[in-house]
């Protein structure tokens, strides 16, 4: 019998979650994790200490393995390049994954592709500011072309001085600027789809996404109160995406919605927070169809197992021991499922995440909020 | 943050099927495995090599341990009795894994507790096979008091003559021989349990269980066409069970449906085949259930999350390399959820199973039967 060998590049929570769906196929996961406590080299055994900056330990991870992918989107595409060169399999493809590590190669790309952005502006001088605001107003927003997450690499700017100031420093650290319109979006949406090397799609139910300070705090799926003409229109942008960039595994699309319109914020090529809600309301969670499509597997169905789920991700506050929080979340409401990553608190830290499925969304969304602040220790009762 | 840590003595599926659910919850596992290669060992870092016929081994493994718990029964309990003398919780506890471990204490406490069971009798003596003939009829079933497991030690004997052989073979082996009715079944069910050492209880819907060679082949959940009288009254003799005999953990009862009565068949004081349905059928699985039980943690929900679940075990036969019919099997029904267990495939051996999830339990049967048989061999299209 001969197990597929799967490598995972990076050993934060969205590998650690890989490991019950690899459990269930007989898949082997192998991960290359900073430290042996990260949160994947916890729960998987063929745990490699190294760094994704290191050839070395890339090329000496990835022996074996049937097929590398990633945990994170940082990994640098000349790694990759020379992983391919030796006959490895990487997916999601460096020539994919630069759009996930690049909002500007991202923006361009989609530009091309005629996929409905706001609308963005590559920043090298002054005057492109000035120009920029001029076009679509004050304030806007300015991104590092890389390496932001979760908020982090985002500034809205009200005027020239704090824009010029912003770009300044991003300019020292040798990263391009891109510039976007604040867009006036009623809510967050999130697309995922599932896409693999033989080009097999399949489309998740559109998610309504809320941040709390740039990060996902609270999914909803399906979104409240989407029509299904607006939901097929926000699965076939993502649908499309994936076929345009050749994506395989899990791409996720986060969208805005104006009211009027979809706009595509960010992409992310790995299983993603918006897709947390999968592990319990889905048939097939994103971290199985990641496995699968990574895999040339036939993918398995994204439907919903419960009219809604509600996730809500634990942010690391003032309680530290969650565990003892644990039993009282649990003797409360017996159908909450907890999801912890093995991570020390700090503040903002995501810590975990908290999945309810049922009918009714108000009650839902209500279970899920006290399981979440509870254990966070936002309200004791 | 203070993760637990769970004991499992044993590395087979039951132990490998828990670490999904120690992931999800935060929970760190331990196993106590043969080999490095068993089942649970190639998914659970912390894994200790060593027998559980080894004293020093078990001694040695349980240091550190929230709690130790079981991925099958054969543990000796005098092993058991001095690890709870150096102050380690043993969950389920020797006072009650005894009665899973002897079939004749099992009958005389169930008998003592007033739970129906077939007829039965010691067999000592050649006098004793003719006075239970006399009362029961011929044919009526030979089991070995202890050992016996998935038709193991069960013999169905026609006449003294035989009756006589088997005893002999058995006594050699300085094993106590038990004799009871051959039961007039119409089907079998299972019912399952979960209790905590503070005494909560959850009871899992009853399923229909068929055997193939004294195997478990098929689960179907909820069992089809029973009473909600009759299902209450099987819960009821699990529940019973597990109070009287002050067990820790999942309790699987299986029982006789003889049309008119339930009997009580065999017992198991961990998860069982008979639950594997709610992996993906329950809002909690057997396995999260267990792991809560003996930590003593409130319990999960143990209601299904669709109207029925169909499981059908793979059970080796022809086909060695699972993975080559998986894609077929993924790709004709992308609902199936496949587990493996990552044994190497002999005829009969329990290598995975099947779950299929949704309403009609007519189509969830063909299309389990169909994965499960192209898994193993049996058909090839």
């Amino acid at each position: 019998m001969s197990a597929p060998r799967v490598g995972v590049i990076g050993g934060g929570q969205l590998a650690r979650m890989m490991q019950p769906a690899a459990i269930n196929l007989g898949i082997e996961l192998r991960v290359l994790s900073a430290t042996a406590t990260d949160s994947a080299a916890q729960v998987i055994p063929d745990t490699i200490i190294g760094s994704h900056h290191d050839w070395d330990a890339i090329e000496a991870f990835a022996q074996g393995c049937d097929v590398v992918t990633f945990d994170h989107e940082h990994v640098p595409t000349e790694f990759l390049e020379k992983l391919i060169a030796q006959g490895i399999a990487v997916r999601p493809g460096p020539h994919a994954l630069q759009y996930a590590q690049d909002k500007i190669s991202m923006r361009e790309a989609l530009t091309q592709a005629g996929i409905p952005c706001p609308q963005w502006k590559v920043i090298s001088k002054e005057s492109d500011l000035v120009e920029f605001g001029d076009t679509v107003g004050w304030p806007f927003v300015i991104k590092t072309a890389r390496g932001g997450y979760d908020g982090k690499g985002v500034w809205v700017v009200d005027d020239l001085a704090e824009a010029k100031t912003v770009v300044a420093e991003i300019q020292a650290a040798d990263i391009r600027v891109l510039a976007e319109q604040l867009v006036p979006f009623v809510r967050e949406l999130a697309a995922q789809v599932a896409r693999s090397p033989q080009g097999q799609c399949v489309a998740y139910p559109i998610v309504q996404s809320t941040q709390t300070n740039g990060i996902c705090h609270e999914v909803i799926s399906p979104c409240p109160d989407l029509s299904d003409e607006r939901a097929t229109q926000a699965q076939e942008i993502a649908l499309r995406i994936a076929a345009e960039l050749d994506v395989t595994g899990m791409l996720a699309v986060e969208l805005f919605d104006t009211g009027s319109e979809i706009l595509v914020n960010e992409l992310a090529m790995r299983p993603h927070n918006s897709g947390h809600w999968s592990m319990d309301g889905a048939i097939t969670s994103q971290f199985e169809n990641h496995l699968r499509a990574v895999l040339d597997w036939p993918l398995g169905s994204p439907a919903a197992t419960s009219p809604v789920t509600v996730m809500v991700n634990l942010l690391g506050k003032d309680l530290d021991d969650l565990h003892s929080a644990f039993r009282h979340v649990m003797a409360r409401d017996p159908g909450i499922k907890v999801h912890l990553y093995g991570k020390a608190v700090k503040p903002g830290r995501k810590i975990g995440h908290v999945n309810v499925s049922g009918e009714n969304r108000d009650d839902l969304t209500a279970r899920a909020w006290h399981a979440a602040d509870y254990l966070t220790g936002v309200i004791d009762e």
